[in-house]
């Protein structure tokens, strides 16, 4: 098995070989501006450790991990501009540097390439059954992201919502990429679908983490400002969970906190933080995660190949949960 | 062979069955609106045209005639919003009717759609060089909302740039629906070419055709107002040939008229179309035009099939191009 630098390195090549450099640049260029931003390139490494652990030829599966880095890409681009952000991962957004019609068209032609990379796969008679996999997954992340605002101006979403909410918007692109990798690499039908759960959990997983991390994390550590979560009043898993667990005046409180701008960010955060505290809700969040943890490492076991196959894949799932082993 | 009036029966039921029912309401409720703003689906039509010239089985082309309506549709909805545009066929746009993060998420996973019904089609085998098709016209129409975006700024577009505009924004697609159309029907790709390169010129005219009438259309007949082109201070073929026939003071003057929003729309009309007049444009348009046109039936006389089958496409091509015969 091809260890995750190794992976990466054979993608980062691959994306490097693959530049837009089509006309009109006004189109093109913004495309190769976000490919550029980086990352650890999380879903085509998944993607070609999906096809690995069925076959050697892990070449065949670039372009469909190209095709999976383009569409995230793409839902990154148009979702900073309905969300307004001036920054992805410390650069200006697209629109920011561009304009808002340059974000919106160059994401439009973005996820077209994801179909044309697709198509790229020689073995011609897996390509319905791939892109039909794709289209699932991608109709999913629009439906996510449908949810994802829709809440913003809710105040009843429940804890079900929210994690299904989470999954569609983020995790079935983790699965389904691990999906098309096994397709691609001739796994059963069985095994590509374990891989598909395993994926799907462990991107609900993934999601906890950032959750907790985002409020309960090391300001050392972690990328993002501490806080940030609760200053912008997202309704995460541990504002939800405290509303369920919360008596009347706890609830109030907690309300009233995440529906104001606060004059004192570091005032608000502590204050809810303290509510969090009474309640043990990043207790709850940590069982919560674990049990998804623990969902997804057993679909992993069953997919039948060698054990000494999936360490790879067990190795990178616990360097993003933060576990060193 | 089938008649315009009934296809366009054919897709309207298709369209009806397929509405978009699933939720979250406010990703797909727009869809439905957009979608049930009408229009004559001169490109579906024109894709169960292109099918029926090869096949009597109609039925078999109609969810690709479907992605080609929902990719018009998800274009026409995304460039709305990059245009600013109030109305669509009398009727708010999406972004208006909705909001802007609407039109761009609902337009995403139309987009994604397109896909889902291409496929559809039972001829698995087909389905990649269909999407390989489809994905050039997806790229090129891309390509030609950028280019059109670019001119707005440029004082220096050529005709050749601008004929080469008008074919990636509006002509491709009614020829990448022809030639999926036959495809499916089961052409050889001989006559899948003829027919892409018919669309593809015929298009063209139909372009050059809308230039002419927005400027000397009767408005009696025309549908918006006549001169919409000239206040907005569109650089179309009327403007770019008059630049290059004028003279000195006539370029002097027609620039200066078409960088400024007049007070009195009608005295910049008139004056515009009073240098027009000077240059013979209308009638040097109307040459261009019929030189389209003539490519575009040179190459459907090529078809291989006989020629009856063909009347249906010709008397379709003369009722958009506004002749009664």
């Amino acid at each position: 098995m091809q260890q995750v630098a190794e992976l990466q390195s054979l993608f980062k090549t691959y994306l490097d070989e693959n530049q837009f450099h089509q006309k009109p640049e006004g189109l093109y260029e913004p495309i190769n501006y976000i490919l550029s931003l980086g990352g650890k390139r999380i879903r085509p490494v998944l993607l070609l450790m999906g096809c690995n652990l069925f076959n050697d030829n892990i070449a065949q599966a670039l372009p469909a991990s190209f095709a999976i880095e383009i569409f995230h890409n793409f839902s990154l681009l148009h979702d900073d501009i309905m969300d307004e952000a001036p920054l992805r991962r410390g650069k200006p957004t697209v629109h920011i540097k561009y304009n808002q019609n340059t974000g919106i068209l160059s994401g439009d032609v973005m996820l077209v390439y994801a179909y044309e990379f697709f198509l790229q796969l020689d073995d011609k008679l897996k390509i319905p059954t791939i892109i039909k996999t794709f289209n699932k997954v991608a109709i999913e992340v629009c439906e996510g992201q449908q949810y994802d605002m829709d809440f913003e101006t809710r105040n009843d979403v429940t804890i079900d919502e929210y994690i299904k909410m989470i999954e569609l918007k983020t995790s079935v692109l983790i699965a389904g990429g691990l999906k098309i990798g096994a397709i691609i690499g001739g796994s059963s039908e069985e095994d590509a679908n374990h891989l598909y759960e395993f994926g799907r959990n462990i991107g609900i997983a993934f999601q906890l983490q950032d959750d907790i991390l985002d409020t309960f994390g090391d300001p050392e550590k972690f990328g993002k400002k501490v806080g940030g979560d609760i200053v912008q009043n997202k309704k995460t898993f541990l504002v939800l969970k405290a509303l369920e667990l919360g008596n009347d005046e706890q609830c109030a409180k907690l309300s009233a906190l995440m529906s104001i701008d606060s004059e004192d960010e570091n005032v608000k955060i502590e204050a809810v933080k303290s509510i969090f505290n009474e309640l043990q809700i990043r207790e709850a969040a940590e069982q919560l995660m674990e049990s998804y943890l623990e969902l997804a490492f057993d679909h992993l076991s069953a997919v039948n190949v060698v054990e000494e196959k999936k360490e790879v894949l067990i190795k990178l799932s616990n360097e993003l949960m933060g576990r060193e082993v």
